[in-house]
């Protein structure tokens, strides 16, 4: 089927500066086919979608999250880290059944959705729950099993059995890794058994770095180095990464990542590492030194929310603050994290991120017209600093309008809610 | 006339623990008569409110704002403070026509409406303007011509005719203050004639205070004090005060404001800010000391955007890194600076804050039944960390409904949108 959505203006997300320009687009099937003005097409099943008054662009996406812990949401919150783990997280996630992962990755993929995130990179346990409820809710969706040294049991074989079902098909909204869970839970010999593991399946690796400085503590108690060092020298860096957090890297944690020239990048988490207190990322430093970095929410557990709108707020204002220099990074920049920034993370560049010819048709639809919004001097800034999820009309992934007038267009919200709402009187009391 | 809202959960704000309760509200004109369960009423013209799947609480207090800054959103925007200051803001400052102030305070006075602020603490010049545009948005306003040494003029005349005409209205919206800017730009003699004048009216002062490094290092050159101690010397400690940022305040200053015993209190602008690099305000410890610290937003042109949900979360985040403890301050704390202790810093804590018997009817509907808000394990979490202005259903300042269902109930929204365009068409080239 084709689409064709005139009226609208772009924000394509192409290049350095921002270019926002008023064309049409011609969408075959899931792919962005022609962008110009004024494209006619004489095919009467085509579908149109007048865009009036709302601004396209690139849907949003997410580089590290963990949808199934959407019950978690406002659960003995406000608590230090271990005590909120040990006596809130942790003896939940013992009872968690596969039925409730899978209600609570759905109710996380509708807020993802519904505040324009359109892909995400999931790590839990249970994947094969999250996975249908992504499949049904039309997100797209990079996921793992978690490993850690005490929970390995059939994850490699789980891992394995998914990247061949998902990671061929080009047409596929899922993709598959392997995930190590963190350097302080795993030891050497889980470390390079996911290392084998990505090289075998020709994958990346998911992995929290450097999240706290409790974590830097302990592995430098445990092996004299660095949380970058201990998984550069167990191999890490020779496939693609994604790290999540990486809070305390030195200057010479950054070099050596520089010498091993990693692929994939830095998974920036604004809000969790405010809400736990980890820190703050050098992100201005990050990126200065060529590392792609992209946003993510983390699990509503820390984060509260998933709407990335808040998470680009918060980065942008952290690094102002960090830096104590208000030109250390701008709207724009922070819209390219959130986009083909985050998409360069997760190794998929080539497919979304940017609204251009030969992508993968994942757009937002943003209402502009709105009393917070106006007047418009700078479309980014006001897309940063002044819009949130809410002002997200509209919402298409892989051709699809998956969310529409701030509806989903083919499934009952309440419902989730209803699910979610049962799951949460019965384990979070 | 008489208001019944039945089928409501109130959050009434009272208390150092959040107390939600199934109840009636029953309003007398502008004031809350009756909050109690199955209230019934055998009057035929008695207005009545089913507020089912909505979470009443107390409107917000934005208590330091600039409205008629409104068309210098995203405006030359994440720049250095003074290339911003004197490149961008000042020169069209300049050009600004009573017309403008009253258009640009519009808008900015739907958008607060429009995200759940029911009183706002606005200084600016040609306030005479702002005060229509409050009047006929119908927000709660107090208000204050803004008096630097270069700009003295006709201030203090109009202070006192505007104090004369609505200050002792028990029933006005809006309240009149004497504002002296800043350290930095009010002289010795400025800030005695502003203490006199607040003395001489029986009202308070508001002043910017310690917002920036570079500001107590001129004050420190100048007058080998801190900012705090300037205006201590002065007398400003002797009339009620609203003291605007309050970041570079240390621990002598604490004492000399404790000693001082001073009435008001602090308006903490966490999004100005970080997004000028200003600094973070230790509320922890103002709080601790026992000063009250109210949120505020500040104009538009340094934060681009006058939601106060988006001012509550930044406040957590930047207090839980700034102490590095998760726990130094919680959702309901923050909701209290949003609500009864900005009222306190206003000294309308009599009027205004919290839902209770007496008070005036300024009361917020947030609609709870969103994915994004559910489920509820702590409702002012939920509140704090992931609600937004768009989920204010509906408004009711001073007993009137002034937004429902998301719009704005007897004004045209759309009308306001083109005459601020066109001034910034005008204006900001």
């Amino acid at each position: 089927m084709k689409t064709l959505i005139t009226n609208c203006y772009i924000l394509d997300m192409v290049g350095d500066i921002p270019k926002i320009t008023r064309k049409d687009i011609l969408i075959n099937e899931n792919i962005i086919d022609i962008i110009d003005e004024n494209i006619s097409i004489d095919d009467f099943e085509c579908q149109r979608i007048n865009a009036k008054g709302m601004l396209i662009m690139p849907g949003l996406v997410n580089t590290h999250s963990h949808a199934a812990m959407s019950i978690f949401r406002g659960y003995k919150d406000d608590k230090m880290l271990m005590d909120w783990l040990e006596n809130a997280i942790f003896p939940v996630e013992e009872k968690l059944e596969p039925e409730d992962i899978y209600w609570n990755a759905y109710l996380s993929c509708l807020e993802m959705i519904k505040s324009g995130t359109t892909t995400c990179n999931d790590m839990y346990f249970g994947m094969d729950k999250t996975i249908e409820a992504m499949i049904e809710t039309g997100i797209r969706g990079v996921v793992s099993w978690c490993i850690t040294d005490d929970s390995i049991k059939d994850k490699p074989e789980k891992t394995s059995e998914f990247v061949k079902k998902y990671n061929k098909d080009k047409n596929s909204r899922i993709k598959v890794l392997v995930s190590a869970h963190a350097p302080y839970t795993c030891n050497p010999d889980t470390i390079k058994l996911c290392v084998d593991l990505a090289k075998e399946l020709n994958t990346g690796i998911h992995i929290h770095l450097a999240e706290t400085q409790d974590e830097a503590r302990i592995v430098k108690d445990r092996y004299e180095k660095s949380s970058t060092e201990y998984l550069a020298d167990l191999g890490v860096f020779d496939v693609p990464v994604i790290l999540a957090h990486g809070i305390y890297i030195s200057d010479s944690d950054i070099a050596l990542m520089k010498k091993k020239n990693i692929k994939g990048g830095i998974s920036h988490n604004p809000i969790s590492n405010c809400k736990l207190s980890s820190g703050i990322c050098d992100v201005v430093k990050l990126r200065k030194n060529g590392f792609n970095v992209g946003l993510g929410t983390d699990g509503i557990g820390s984060t509260t929310t998933l709407d990335m709108f808040e998470e680009m707020k918060t980065a942008a204002y952290l690094q102002k603050i960090n830096t104590m220099e208000p030109t250390s990074i701008n709207a724009y920049e922070i819209l390219k994290m959130a986009t083909i920034e985050g998409a360069r993370v997760l190794g998929m560049e080539n497919q979304i991120g940017t609204i251009e010819c030969g992508k993968k048709a994942d757009l937002i639809f943003i209402k502009t017209d709105k009393i917070h919004l106006q007047p418009e001097n700078d479309v980014c800034s006001n897309i940063v600093y002044s819009a949130n999820g809410s002002d997200v009309e509209m919402v298409m992934i892989d051709g699809k309008i998956v969310m529409q007038h701030r509806k989903m267009t083919n499934l009952d919200e309440k419902d989730v809610i209803r699910h979610v709402k049962k799951i949460a009187k019965r384990l979070c009391k």
